[in-house]
């Protein structure tokens, strides 16, 4: 076993108080001065469980104006070691194979799950995907925030944590796959967009598993 | 945007240090004035982007001996950020769904991809399991030894570092489940190793669907 320092324990402790009092992303904490008094410890010791929670992305120090909650839910930058990967087609490949496991269950999820105000943000999305698709700009970020908020409409919450991660690998990874499908996608899309709006999660299972599949054979095709 | 620090500069290019040599888990880093010489900075910068390398389970740093890249794999601690999830029941059923939709897939996987060896050493673990079972002693920490290795066996890279991040968050939260059922369970693991062993990918899929429904269950019935 390691030995826990000062500065672990103590981050321990400040986490335990952050969902004590329920604070959520953007929630101001207390200062520096405050937080030396509630965990009685030095100023140094707070100052290293705030570094430890801000690597966790648990807080996010904003110079000047104090430390908050960070919007990153404590996921961590690069949770699951792609960087340690040395393979990046083969990670690439792998990212694809659990995209095409994971998200047709979860869009069957998000239909039966979405609220009529998760099916008005999804549709807002999907309006702005489609401008820019029209203005032949790059996508690729919308089409990211397309998929994650379909994890989130699933209110499946390790999902809407999960899902990010994947679906931003792929983008970071198979950088070089050109988006210029544009009419594929575009009517891809809206049709998982549709079988959630209207609840029919097999056909929203359905269309998600043909556009990842679309998506794969476009990655294979440029791969050749 | 947030500005990087020299750590993180300093990090960042020590990481593609470790990829463009190869180095693996148990590897020994260059030491601290070796670093300092190669990566072009001071003493502190180094120690930072060590620290910082550290808080994400890249490198570990073994007092007196030196540093060494962790057999983490870059698997941060708490990478999906359930430390910042309040409701604990509604966790574990989310992990829970997760795993239904993620296993049994990823058992077809490993009965398609496994090696020879990967099967001799499944059927180790399978042995020590049965064994802590036949003893009615605790066998959560060989149980998701088994499901890991299972995913290893899948040889999707990405999957072999996510499973044990899900399978040790049930155990965490589901925590209150006793783990009581010896013949059931002992019955069920079986059947997903054979199927493993044999190549019938369609019956380990259902083995182990089979065996995380008969879990939920029990979670479920534990709940009421």
């Amino acid at each position: 076993m390691e030995k826990q320092t000062l500065g672990e324990i103590a981050a321990q402790k400040l986490l335990g108080m952050i969902q004590d009092k329920g604070y959520t992303a953007g929630d101001k904490l207390p200062t520096e001065a405050e937080l030396v008094e509630r965990l009685g410890v030095g100023r140094n010791t707070v100052r290293e469980a705030l570094r430890i929670l801000m690597s966790r992305n648990i807080v996010t120090i904003r110079q000047g104006s104090g430390t908050f909650i960070s919007d990153k839910n404590g996921v961590a930058d690069d949770p699951l070691g792609f960087s340690m990967i040395e393979d990046r087609r083969k990670l690439t490949e792998d990212l694809i194979q659990i995209r095409v496991m994971l998200e047709p269950p979860i869009a069957a999820l998000a239909a039966q799950n979405a609220t009529a105000e998760d099916v008005r943000v999804l549709g807002d999305i999907l309006l702005e995907l489609e401008s820019c698709m029209e203005r032949h700009e790059d996508y690729a970020e919308k089409d990211s925030q397309f998929h994650a908020h379909i994890a989130g409409c699933s209110h499946n919450l390790v999902m809407t944590n999960l899902v990010p991660v994947i679906t931003d690998g792929v983008r970071v990874f198979a950088g070089s796959v050109r988006e210029t499908e544009y009419d594929k996608t575009r009517e891809s899309h809206r049709r998982i967009y549709e079988a959630i709006r209207d609840r029919r999660p097999v056909d929203a299972q359905q269309a998600m598993y043909f556009h990842l599949m679309f998506n794969d054979n476009r990655y294979r095709d440029e791969m050749k």
